[in-house]
């Protein structure tokens, strides 16, 4: 076989789609973001103001985020230098996982090179270990819960994204004292919509299953002290494990899980994904426990940051640009067509210096391409006329539909 | 189901069996490495040094990884802010990548949040969609690749340890037309042997299969740049697709593979480990090139890290303690019992101010339970010192065997 040739294949027709991606090379600037320089394929420069960024609140340039990270790198260098169980448990690391314990109001949590491999190794481990378990997975849970999922080899059953009764009737089919895992999102992040927390950990109460909630999109975001919308809801005791990243609201990188000090410990001595690799740096740990505890603290970040969207949900509504109206920090823009979805792009890139990724299949199903915009405490209010006065002359230019109100 | 009981029944298995793991909670301190501070359950510090890091050349306190990452830092902040295709690709992820590129002579290179997740994505990847795909996988190959293989659903063929008889004889059952990928590692991080790369190669040119080969334990270490085994050996041409960390002897955190354009364009189009995950932050890129371009340039460490190796082993068979021979730089001493293992590690660290892990199942086999030792350029000829007479004297509490020579 011609493996190369079957590769050019491959992304050929990944071409043809549309599908093909080309990463922007940025860089970002301490102090100024969301502006940052972007360099093309011949290695021009342009200033472009970042609008697709999951550092939903500017903490990736937060001062205290910064100075722990430098006194960090002063007290213990670059790397961990091993795996948590070899040498790679920093003092920086337990006090993190304490701080995020804490944060989700949990007896123990555990620290993961992403949010990803969290995902993948914490309910992989589960639904493979706990025997005869089933797992009840939201239609549209993100791809590390699926390969988790796909990892553990245990039954799946698929409901319907946010459907309570189909929750129920999936439930009502299985055996009554099969091990059941609900795993679901607080806040989707393409489509921005938001789970019923309250009202699926009741379903688990009455059928005996524990729940497993993703608040990657939402840990930062939302209850008084940013630990996520099961937080807000007052719910946070009745889900069993709360899952997050470090690598968005709070700005640095790296994921976790928390619960019961036996689940932790349980994932922390099977989780392969856990066991065989190396630690994140101290540095990292200690950014991203100051900016947990910043956000702790203080609201003024989700504030501004909630006024920005109202503004820019407002703006959009205005010229009749579609948006999927939903409760959360996200407006996903349609555009419904993978080529239009990027020519769009590129125009803002090139001819606007705005900056919104594409979203594409395979993040989104096909035929439903968009611009996904997080607006934050830090974009200003010429950013935004900027993005407004952008967007309604592309609509113009590609003949899009526009809508007299916000809904679809 | 009772959940927390099962985990807890689970928990008091491994305890009883030895393989309950507690993780010593230590605080490097910049340019002391690799002495640092552990504090024990009750808080109480203690000066050790530390024997078992796989910053295996202190490239983790190098003076220009640190300045490079502070640059970053100041520079572009926390984090990337989002995944490599939704503006998390910085300038430093893109000039890191051809720095990998270069260091092996390969047309591109992709870089994952570790080296675990490069294997089981890279290797997960490759051997899902290529159609009719079988891997011939090393008996002792990584628990990342195990999981990518696995991961997969391709089938897998698995060859005795080095063994080319083994290897061939599997090649030769095979049909001749179906793709094969034959994924081996350079330095096998427990036992310390090398693979014969060139021969492995042969074998992969007469059967028209890919090879995939983990340098983790070698970047860095081996060959006039750094580029590991297969550089050393003058083969890095003949592997298609190379592995490897910047979290062992570079010093940092990450992973990576290297091979041709289409190779890698492909993986990172496909990937999902690689694809739905928050980029590394721009100071952990910037880190890891400085430390490869460090290495790139400079033999000094390497040359010091061979003697110091070479001294240890010396000391080791004068009084006669048994450790794998082998052409590596790790040095397992055997103990082949959990309990002693951990004994023998304990009162390393509480009497003796010595901290080296217990390696016992399942990082290796039940039964070949060891102390691995890695020293570096930065431990000292005291270091040693007290490194060897506290193992003499434990040696003799525990019983253990002796040997007269260092063959086992
Ligand atoms: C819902 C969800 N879960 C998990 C992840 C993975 O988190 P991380 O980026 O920290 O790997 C993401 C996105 O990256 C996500 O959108
Ligand atoms: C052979 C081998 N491959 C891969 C890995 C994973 O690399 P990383 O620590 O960067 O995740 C390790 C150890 O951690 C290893 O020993």
């Amino acid at each position: 076989m011609d493996y190369n040739q079957f590769f050019d294949g491959a992304l050929s027709d990944l071409r043809e789609q549309g599908n093909y991606r080309h990463f922007a090379d940025l860089e970002r600037r301490t102090g100024d973001f969301p502006h940052a320089t972007h360099r093309d394929a011949a290695g021009k420069e342009r200033p472009v103001t970042i609008w697709c960024s999951n550092d939903y609140l500017g903490m990736g340039q937060h001062p205290k985020v910064l100075t722990a990270m430098h006194d960090a790198l002063d007290r213990s260098g670059a790397g961990a230098g091993g795996t948590r169980n070899i040498s790679g448990t920093t003092h920086d690391h337990v006090l993190l996982e304490g701080e995020l314990a804490d944060l989700h109001g949990k007896e123990a949590a555990l620290l993961f090179t992403s949010g990803y491999v969290s995902n993948w190794a914490a309910l992989g481990t589960l639904a493979a270990k706990i025997p005869n378990c089933v797992i009840l997975s939201d239609a549209l849970n993100h791809a590390s819960m699926i390969e988790g999922m796909r990892h553990s080899r245990a039954q799946r059953v698929i409901w319907k994204h946010n459907d309570l009764n189909d929750l129920r009737a999936h439930l009502e089919t299985l055996p009554k004292d099969q091990p059941k895992i609900i795993a679901f999102e607080s806040v989707y992040s393409m489509d921005g919509d938001i789970a019923p927390i309250a009202e699926i950990c009741d379903l688990a109460e009455e059928f005996g299953a524990l729940t497993y909630l993703d608040e990657v999109h939402a840990v930062g975001m939302y209850g008084p002290r940013g630990g996520g919308v099961a937080e807000r809801d007052g719910v946070m005791d009745r889900v069993d494990i709360i899952q997050g990243t470090l690598g968005k609201a709070f700005g640095v990188v790296g994921g976790y899980i928390t619960g019961s000090a036996q689940m932790v410990d349980f994932v922390r001595s099977f989780a392969s994904g856990f066991i065989f690799t190396t630690a994140l740096p101290p540095a990292v740990a200690a950014g991203a426990a100051a900016s947990i505890r910043h956000l702790k603290d203080s609201s003024a970040e989700r504030m501004l940051q909630r006024a920005r969207v109202a503004e820019l949900r407002a703006q959009l509504d205005q010229i009749g640009i579609p948006h999927i109206p939903n409760p959360s920090h996200i407006i996903p823009v349609m555009v419904g067509d993978p080529v239009k979805c990027k020519f769009i792009s590129d125009k803002l890139l090139n001819e606007h210096g705005v900056y919104i990724q594409p979203i594409n299949y395979p993040t989104v199903p096909k035929g439903t391409e968009r611009l996904r915009i997080t607006p934050s405490p830090v974009h200003s209010a010429e950013d935004m006329e900027r993005l407004v006065t952008a967007l309604e002359d592309l609509w113009h230019q590609c003949e899009l539909a526009r809508q007299p109100m916000a809904a679809q």
